[in-house]
């Protein structure tokens, strides 16, 4: 059964937070029978089977916890990992941006633990489809026990693949990467979205996102975004309200591209440079206008000249982004 | 028609972004026999019917556009509003730690020019609900605009009232306020959500948080978090990587809390601290061990003594969040 | 002997910085015949003077050390205290601001530790001067010796006293407040500063700084600045740039304001509003015009209407800020 | 004249800030007779020469001016320029991190339009000395005449020469890169700067920081530090307390070294590497014991072998950083 947040009284079958002393949080499934262990004693699921969400209870010990639902950022905090983390601020980011939502079929590589693909299967709902790959068995294996955990194991195909050999999925509407060198996967990622689908990734180092912009262009993508997020607490002090004092300073950039269809012999220059699809700063890297009209390929996109548009700001018809 | 993100081609009754030079965005719907027009230029829609996503296409006198999707951070850019702005990494945060997905029934107040209200519908998906109160009709006038633009005015439910009134919901899953002064409604908040659900507000001034805090703390709610993002894009430019020279510094903090159940006669203070339901740091606005055991109000929670609880790290048994 | 940092080579009554392993910083005055003791065993002083500065060494039984100038950042990360840490990032901008530098004269409140007095000591010189006031005894001390460490209590001056009892100096330059409640002690500041002079303060709390500035205001400051610097390292590993996992989230808002002189029969309401010494924001605590032209004191400040003035941009003549 | 903050009345010779409407800052220095135009009328100097700083003056025709005294931040946002600008925030952390103070000398390279020159012949004070390079005549020209206009052109040494040909001077003790490709000059650094010495450059991209790591590695500085500040202002309003809606998001990425001595047949590898000597991250690129024993040179450092030290936290002697 899927974990869901709907109802008010916790039941069997559904995931629980329950959040004990010194900020230990532990996210079970109810069934009767069961009993929930700790170092702080030990609460039995039929005790909680059908509370009110919410409510304070104490091991049999004494130890006090609440017995809350826990949102899709709780999920991924609890996720078993070994590998980078993402953040519920990235993920929050990546679904809006990359439109990810009830019916979309969104492809991801790798799967890793299994944490961001959960959050997608959440936003594209029973109407959606989630297709991850990965290329380590092990790996995998760790995704799905965590996709089980959370009643999502049916709700998306795992397959295990190197991207390398790129996909047997065509016209995704969304693709994202967290792999470590997704440069080297802009082809299969093309090869696999529909024009003008939504890509994304995310990288820790300023080195990789260099690579991969490089490989983005090259591949035809453009509206290219790369951006971080940074995220502060404050103290919920009302009379000295401060921020934390200390924070997470990174967690990775984030990338996010769309592949275009360019007809060479049709092509506004200004237009591709403007969303990214050629390097604005580089002009020598750039084909001259000769060699555009001799070529066919990328490298012969033809420089339409528009400058008899007034670049003067307009109202727009409509309605404006 | 809801507008969706699925299909490779633009088709009629899409909703499509018509992206011209220096960055000029239109969002439109297709019909057959309709024309976009604009300061630079004319297109009729039944050219771009049938075109696959992400094409180049050029107005009657040569001005260059992309044809694509809107992602749903695209369309809050497009909304028109006359109010403060929520921007899609504030709506990213919200909707995951809210756990806002399919399904869900969310209440939201105020309306204001639909744009939050907009991120519910698509989140929760054709079988979620949405209800949104606002009490000025002009500005419940401008959302329902907004929202018929988008194609989801049958997916929300616009009541006109003021909050103060409280509302007809009960149970609701999550709770949003997008108001100047949601620390006069907390006892409302409380009453519509379930026990344990979802309240989440953002506010522009410190000052406003403060409040908040204050009267969350007096309704009885816990887990309360504050917080602020910060976005900074990067130059995409391979091989001069760097942040943009300007930023957006602030849009708003975001708060987050839940309401809880306790038994004054079984409750625990040191949980409750660690929670945020009572004051970690103004131990002289708290209760009295003496006047706990007389009273069975909120001001009497009874602080169990758990001080036999080592308060050593330890292996948590389960899953660890 | 003032510590400085010139010369090439380790001299008797130096302070050096010996670094060692896990970033162990020791700060030591050298002194021929002494012995330099840590768990990672001893260092003759006389084995160290007459060394170039940088080089490494090692200690009896191998630990090793390089042998460097402290900088006055490091001097200041040395200090010991008991108090709130003054970094690195809010002194440097303080000094700036501030204008503090070569024989200035410079009051401050509370000494604390000495952390900041030290950086005025050493930004002011031996033409400067630095006076500070402490009104607890045991505070007092601690600066006097971390001052000595320093080489720097002669070129101080430590007073023992509450500013609530006001400064005996007059006309001072520049004048820091590094206090808890530096909102209760502006007319003080006013009347130690010269007219023009710099005031400038920290503070942890947003609601400090907002006393704060209700203060100045009513004392007549003007040119108020209220910001707050955020310092975030990169990993130095030239083919994985990246910013640090952690970083810190706050130490302190800066405020800057400055004293001036208004002739109340002569003012200027649009000036005093854009230099902070009116309130932009809530016109209704403003006088009225009627009353203005009554009173002479603060409150009747006259509005020279000045609409003649056409608002558009121009260019300056002489330099521009 | 040295430009100077000290004084309580304005007096010929002295630099004076005339601030304005709209934020209109005019930094002036007072002679008698002269008159200060701007659109917004004129100023007799002989009308400001003995007022009180901080005075409300009015121009001919009405237009409003505090008369103040400039700080160097001041006088660096009024620094004509047409190039990169070194902001307070940055130079006030180069300033306490490079230890620079009263009596040092600084080398500098390039002079650009003297900002960062004028900071350092600030803060080195009339004991100090500054020298400063550069390569285009007339950006030279331009930094003389704006330290001239600040009264400082006595009191710095410009040079006109190309860094590639190195310095004249030897062991200075700070050394400043303002220049695009610091990193093809870190060999001249090493030669100009003392042993020990403070090395420092800011640029405006990650790549060239990451050339100049690598380049600072093979010239064997260490205590490499590379960091960024944000400076972030609060609008000053007591009872809407809130961040400003937009900040400067980068001006540069500070980089910061020093260069050591080591003897190669007597080094310690785990302290190089900790103090950035070496890189932590690739030990493939490091040399082999084998190597390193064969030769003399730097890749040739000797990894004595401390692992007899407990690597556990302990309590430092003398002072601790």
């Amino acid at each position: 059964m899927p974990w869901n947040l709907q109802g008010t009284h916790a039941q069997e079958g559904d995931l629980v937070q329950l959040v004990g002393l010194r900020h230990k949080h532990f996210i079970v499934r109810l069934k009767a029978g069961e009993t929930f262990h700790s170092h702080r004693g030990t609460l039995k699921h039929d005790d909680l089977i059908g509370l009110p969400w919410g409510t304070q209870v104490f091991s049999h010990n004494g130890a006090p916890f609440f017995v809350i639902q826990p949102a899709l950022g709780d999920l991924l905090r609890g996720i078993k990992r070994n590998t980078q983390i993402l953040y519920p601020k990235d993920i929050g980011y990546i679904l809006v941006t990359m439109g990810i939502g009830p019916g979309m079929h969104v492809l991801e590589a790798g799967t890793g633990s299994g944490a961001l693909t959960s959050a997608f299967v959440y936003a594209v709902g029973p109407q959606g489809r989630v297709t991850s790959y990965e290329a380590r068995p092990e790996m995998q294996e760790m995704a799905r026990r965590n996709l089980q955990h959370l009643g999502m194991e049916e709700r998306v195909t795992l397959k295990l693949g190197n991207v390398a050999d790129g996909f047997a999925e065509r016209n995704v509407d969304a693709l994202f990467y967290d792999l470590p060198n997704p440069y080297d996967y802009t082809a299969q990622a093309r090869e696999a979205l529909k024009p003008g689908g939504f890509f994304g990734s995310i990288l820790p180092t300023v080195n990789q996102v260099s690579q991969l912009l490089v490989a983005l262009r090259r591949e035809r993508f453009a509206f290219i975004d790369v951006l971080e997020l940074m995220l502060r607490f404050l103290k919920p002090e009302p009379s000295r309200m401060r921020p934390a004092d200390r924070m997470v300073a990174h967690t990775g950039y984030l990338v996010f591209a769309r592949p275009v269809l360019i007809d060479p012999a049709h092509a506004n220059r200004a237009l591709l440079r403007e969303t990214g699809y050629l390097s604005e700063i580089e002009p020598d890297e750039e084909p001259a206008p000769a060699e555009v009209e001799a070529g066919g390929d990328f490298d012969g996109v033809v420089a339409v000249e528009n400058e008899q548009f007034p670049e003067v700001d307009f109202d727009e018809v409509g309605q404006d982004g």
